[in-house]
């Protein structure tokens, strides 16, 4: 099963390390983890798509709480967030194709940031269906290169107030 | 100096601890990172930004060619790629902020994904210094929770190419 795993974690060198250790040390392959600074930069969140089974992702959880700079640790379940991933997707444009690429772009609300003579390439967010949709839709014109953020995950309710001294983060 | 480095690895448990180990072993902090699969899903690209001396960055560059699951390790000039990152922000609506919210989002090209009566969730995309404005204007009014996906970077010509058996990535 998917799980969307949010860490928030105090910036200390060797944390990223530590956080996929426990990953790697159990066979687990990270799918996509993203860290970006908090609004107060002394911290960051880590946001890791992974796939496993229950009872080890929470002994994984579990794990995450006892690392020292780990602030708090989610296994957010789908109905409780807002899941958004960002791509840039460069697509083959021969003439032929470019009218497809431009109707692809406009359903799904993507937008064209570089043209070259042999190239479109596109920005997109969306969540995972979407994405997946866009990328099967560009393959069969010729994907040239592709770029994903990883997933990013923001709660419905302000799950992550009042962590430190009532501070939001 | 600000550094993105981009690298393309074979996805093998533990590749993304030995990269963090190689940042956080000269004390160096890793400001963002992001790792998703490419097109090819045996192949993940990692995208890092960090700030350090440029003799530094280019042993850490050197070290990561030689950790076997790296295909193509990169420090990218800015001008050669294109850079973005993607963010979701819950501001706090009072009644008095939210026509300005909706003014700043305007602006920003951000859009509203998610409303309640005390907070409006907006996501938004742009380069570094587009996402530092936007936060900067928000930040006034509220923000009770940012989530980030740190840089994502694309060529803007295609420097990934002909890699592997002259497939794409």
């Amino acid at each position: 099963m998917i799980h969307t795993i949010s860490i928030l974690v105090r910036n200390e060198a060797g944390v990223l390390s530590r956080i996929s250790d426990l990953f790697s040390g159990r066979g687990y392959n990270i799918e996509s983890l993203t860290v970006a600074p908090t609004l107060d930069t002394d911290y960051s969140r880590v946001t890791i798509v992974t796939n496993g089974d229950d009872k080890v992702i929470e002994q994984i959880t579990k794990q995450l709480n006892r690392l020292i700079p780990t602030i708090k640790v989610m296994d957010l379940p789908v109905a409780d967030c807002i899941e958004r991933e960002f791509i840039m997707c460069k697509v083959s444009a021969k003439e032929e194709n470019r009218s497809e690429i431009l109707r692809i772009a406009e359903i799904f609300n993507a937008k064209v940031i570089d043209v070259t003579n042999r190239s479109y390439t596109l920005q997109a967010f969306g969540d995972e269906r979407q994405i997946r949709s866009l990328i099967e839709l560009l393959r069969p014109i010729g994907i040239r290169e592709l770029v994903r953020s990883g997933k990013v995950v923001i709660s419905r309710e302000n799950q992550f107030q009042n962590i430190k001294n009532g501070q939001d983060l």
